[in-house]
């Protein structure tokens, strides 16, 4: 069920991709794409689901302008040097030239904090937790790839905090990484979190928290990232409040972001060679019925399949009456990813049962009419459920721990995944080690043991992941 | 309570929209407006009220890219015209100019059409009706002002449909139209329907209808357009089907939108001088719960509170628990338009009463206890249909019939509003009619009587729609 999803990753995704009407590729644009309907739908859920878990933690959501202009976006000087090579810019209005240059937001940080610095005076006005979903650019210049590598990120969801100390900014790190793995775990989406190297942080940030999974293809994908900004962009914009002494203080700021990626993330790491196979919290359709028409049964059946949807009304059902054959219906609703399909025939009616098939499994069983609406719920959730355990399981088989640079080279060319090493904490070593292992270095994790650096073997606390990310 | 509303509206437009943290003027780039939560929560029951209708009617939400490359853009020689002073042009990706010039939307035709020639195939793929709500771009020249003429309309919906007749697509036109006005009845906004005239249509249209409001400085406001778009657009981008006799034929289009104007409109429409005045259906607190704290009573009032909270759970209820007095409390959620106040103090709960307040009549009433949820939601839909009615009514009275030019100047230049005089059907009768009022044409309504133009005295059979336009 999953050799193509395995070994011809590229190739699934790209049919899947269309096929399950996720998103059309064919936009006339480089890394420009539609979101036809059922894809869309699935990112409504997707957001519901992250949206209640920043409400359940008092963030609200805000909307600020995508064009910035070239004063403000250029005032961090980090910020800037990392976004230089990648900025679209907006010269021309109408037929004239502007007179300032405005940038598409490539992530928001200088759009939104000189609104802080007018909305922040005191101590009191604080935490202040914002979000907003939009879309921000990127000019990639590397091949791009539907949902992972975007010329407009289509939901890109930032968070941007201010506190009184930084004390509470790590608080709020810790906050965002919490919600995020909850987030995660509602989705079945593994994840490993590490430090990513000071040297390739986020350009203007104190540190950054990143979350990566793995794909098919052993490759590893970036899905959130959580940055403390600590007073860096707060100098920069002025944002200053009055401490409890009567003093103007610099704010501490942290932000949080995710993006199309996590959608990727989810159709791929539950999906087979059949197609998707959607988690039930996010599926736009979670039960299928299928009504198995035989001459003079016609009406029955409808009948029973329009009562059943109705006992079933607290989830999302959808009885497929087209004028086809039943297995067309069957392979079309497997692409789509439709985590419960239920068959009724005459014979079902008349044993007072009905045919499930799971959709993870592919499995088919009958079940009793009497209890249907119970029963299916509980199958539904241990679809959930099982999911989440296939993807946790596949995960953390493909999470190595290797002794020599030797050995995560190897591992990283014969099986990907996530490979972590010792590491002394020199920049110098881990580059010599990304180079060596021809890898990517995912991010650091510390470790309450110790051994040595696989590059020049002093003392470890720390630990490298590698990873060939896309 | 609507003095200053009435008669310094601007200056009660300015401070509404910040007092009742709708919108942050102060975003660095004219035109460009920030989204406070409030006024956001505001937009999301607005646009899951036009979701709902749109869906009830079969429309699919999808998503097209922001960025429109040239060629495409400039392919529909009547609408690059309509709105070549008005485009944006994304010129650099990074330090490098780009091979083709990418418009920022200012709206999606030319995004979306070459998707429908890929998409469509023959008669039974229609109708097709999709919709999408993004952010679209406008280098206005003229005075910008927040939710009203904006450089980036947050709050773009656009729905677009293809058919497989002219009549079908005339049919659409009819559903859209009747969609707006349940879309703006339950909003309780006013209107006027009339046909744009024809020098003065969406560019590249056969013939486009609109929807006008009358804000309180007696102005008028276009809230809403729909567009028949004949084969023109089909033809442009080579939008074909297979029609039933098996020839090839282009398909008949509509499309049709609404923008951030809406919630312009519902702010302004209901406001009085003490602030919004929002109707229930869309306002983000339905109820604000003020406990009348007294020394010893405290923990009884909250208690109280709280219980009455849990019994109203079906509507969006809100405790102001803060601590300052009950005066401040009420004079902030004046602001914000919340429709129903109630108070809670020892002496309430004494009687087994509560104190409700409405917002738009801001008459106080004792209820009694026992069965205020009932009694509350009846305020509620009581509130709801009061505003409709007092809308329309201030509505009819600012439309006027003028015998004559001279009384049409009259009234537009004394009492504004929508003026309605005869006209022949002559382009350049129009234009002297519109230029010797001082007024802007609105539209044209076609009348079972006759009468004689105002200008040249011909037989009229229709009547123009004059009007001092935002």
């Amino acid at each position: 069920m999953r050799e193509k999803w395995k070994n011809n990753f590229s190739e699934w995704y790209n049919e899947i991709i269309e096929k399950a009407e996720i998103l059309d590729i064919r936009y006339p644009v480089k890394g420009l794409y539609v979101w036809f309907p059922y894809g869309f739908k699935i990112r409504k859920h997707v957001l519901n689901l992250i949206r209640n878990i920043l409400e359940e933690k008092n963030h609200k959501e805000a909307l600020f302008p995508l064009l910035i202009p070239e004063q403000e976006f250029s005032k961090e000087a980090k910020h800037i040097k990392g976004f230089e090579d990648e900025v679209y810019w907006v010269t021309h209005g109408g037929l004239e030239p502007l007179n300032v240059k405005l940038a598409l937001r490539p992530t928001s940080e200088t759009a939104i904090y000189p609104m802080f610095a007018v909305w922040i005076r005191s101590h009191s006005d604080m935490p202040l937790k914002v979000y907003q979903i939009v879309n921000t650019f990127r000019y990639e210049t590397k091949h791009t790839r539907p949902l992972i590598r975007l010329r407009e990120i289509t939901t890109f969801k930032e968070a941007h905090t201010a506190h009184a100390s930084y004390e509470d900014a790590e608080r709020q790190v810790t906050e965002a990484t919490e919600m995020y793995k909850k987030f995660f775990d509602a989705l079945g989406v593994p994840y490993s979190i590490s430090r990513r190297p000071d040297w390739d942080k986020f350009p203007g940030a104190e540190y950054t928290t990143a979350f990566d999974t793995i794909f098919p293809d052993s490759r590893t994908l970036q899905i959130a990232t959580v940055h403390n900004l600590g007073q860096n962009f707060a100098k920069t914009f002025n944002v200053q409040f009055e401490n409890r002494k009567g003093e103007q203080e610099y704010v501490y700021q942290t932000c949080y972001g995710i993006s199309d990626r996590v959608i990727a993330s989810l159709l791929v790491i539950h999906g087979d060679d059949r197609g998707l196979c959607l988690m039930p919290e996010v599926a736009p359709i979670q039960i299928v019925i299928v009504p198995i028409w035989f001459k003079d049964s016609e009406r029955d059946v409808d009948r029973e399949a329009e009562k059943l949807k109705k006992e079933l009304k607290d989830l999302r059902v959808h009885i497929d009456d087209r004028d086809v054959r039943p297995g067309s219906k069957y392979y079309d609703w497997e692409i789509k990813g439709v985590p419960l399909r239920i068959e009724i025939g005459p014979k079902d009616i008349e044993q007072e049962k009905i045919t499930v098939v799971r959709r993870d499994t592919c499995k088919k069983q009958q079940i009793s009419r009497g209890n249907a609406a119970r029963k299916v719920a509980e199958i539904l959730s241990s679809i959930s459920e099982d999911l989440r355990k296939r993807a946790w399981g596949e995960f953390n088989e493909h999470v190595y721990f290797a002794e020599s640079l030797g050995e995560a080279k190897k591992i990283i060319s014969e099986k990907g995944g996530i490979v972590k090493v010792w590491w002394c904490g020199e920049e110098a070593c881990a580059k010599e080690i990304e180079n060596e292992a021809t890898a990517d270095i995912l991010g650091i994790v510390n470790e309450s043991s110790g051994g040595k650096c696989v590059r020049c073997e002093k003392k470890a606390r720390s630990m490298l992941q590698l990873g060939k990310a896309y």
